[in-house]
């Protein structure tokens, strides 16, 4: 399976990196890197990583995107949203953490969906699209073809969610334990809900 | 605080982020990537992270060594171990997780100290060094200037442990909060545990 990591200046770093341990894992996988402009990217705790264009997506594999203080200039980016509604459009699948989910609710991508996204951000989530039904309570959430996760460290429970769903519920138990991990492997039990 | 980590091929990829994410966030926190080549180092999971020669390395500042299945060439490196040592040496506060505790404890910096690591590689991570008290039962060990945590993910609970013993609990549990994470702040308590 193959896993293309959407980055941008600013992105939240375990946002992307608990997903990666965990996605990065499963049998024959490929990660890969990618932001608009190609080059370096930075996340907001300075960690420089190397991407490639988005040119680069490969239809009919995983998209991955972050959350993080960067998605703020971005919602307003018509040009940036219609690239990522593109890349959305031609995935399998669409995973999301964190405020993530309110970059690609503004690109339309999550009309008519049920989401989440980080709690304590979740008033400023929700102004970014009427068309989501925004759900207050939810470690993290499986609509179709999309998951989205609640706050940072909630990527990792969906992580090993969809890693169940597609490869097993045993391979996500063998991953959590791999990682010393103690998965909390039910999407509707959100320690942090706001509803 | 300046924190160095120190990168190498292969290195397990939330070793090295998730303290990054919890280190990171700390007040006026410089966040630095070294490796002993320089350029681009990926880890074992595909992540290219862009990084400095060790000569970078502040004294007086705090080391971060991730584990993972690149240590297993590193400990048979005399060269890079020596290098290792002369930076340890030079840290206020040297942190690894995982089997970078492995790394170190063969540089001798760990001679006379208590330290942890991955508990599914325990036995080999205990050929390493038998002038280390090595724990079988403990999610971090905090030992003078030392912090080692267990395999993967309870680098984010170490690194917590630290934030908590340098800057205070309340810092701790409000990055805790925000990561949408339920710490295990008793580094005593090991769900892995090995004896």
């Amino acid at each position: 399976m193959k896993f293309y990591c959407l980055l941008y200046k600013d992105f939240e770093t375990l946002d992307m990196f608990g997903p990666v341990e965990i996605l990065g894992r499963t049998k024959d996988s490929e990660m890969h890197f990618l932001s608009a402009e190609g080059g370096i990217v930075t996340s907001v705790h300075g960690v420089p990583v190397m991407t490639e264009k988005t040119e680069a997506f490969a239809a009919g594999s995983v998209l991955v995107i972050p959350g993080g203080i960067g998605t703020r200039p971005l919602v307003q980016s018509k040009a940036y949203l219609d690239m990522l509604k593109a890349l959305s459009d031609q995935a399998e699948y669409v995973l999301t953490v964190c405020t993530g989910s309110a970059l690609l609710a503004k690109s339309g991508a999550l009309d008519g969906r049920s989401a989440t996204s980080n709690k304590l951000s979740f008033e400023w989530v929700k102004t970014n699209s009427d068309a989501v039904s925004w759900q207050g309570s939810a470690r993290w959430v499986h609509d179709g073809k999309f998951y989205t996760a609640s706050g940072i460290s909630a990527g990792l429970d969906m992580a090993l969610g969809f890693v169940a769903d597609v490869f097993g519920k045993e391979e996500a138990q063998a991953s959590a334990d791999w990682l010393e991990y103690i998965w909390n492997d039910d999407c509707s039990r959100d320690p942090f809900a706001v509803e």
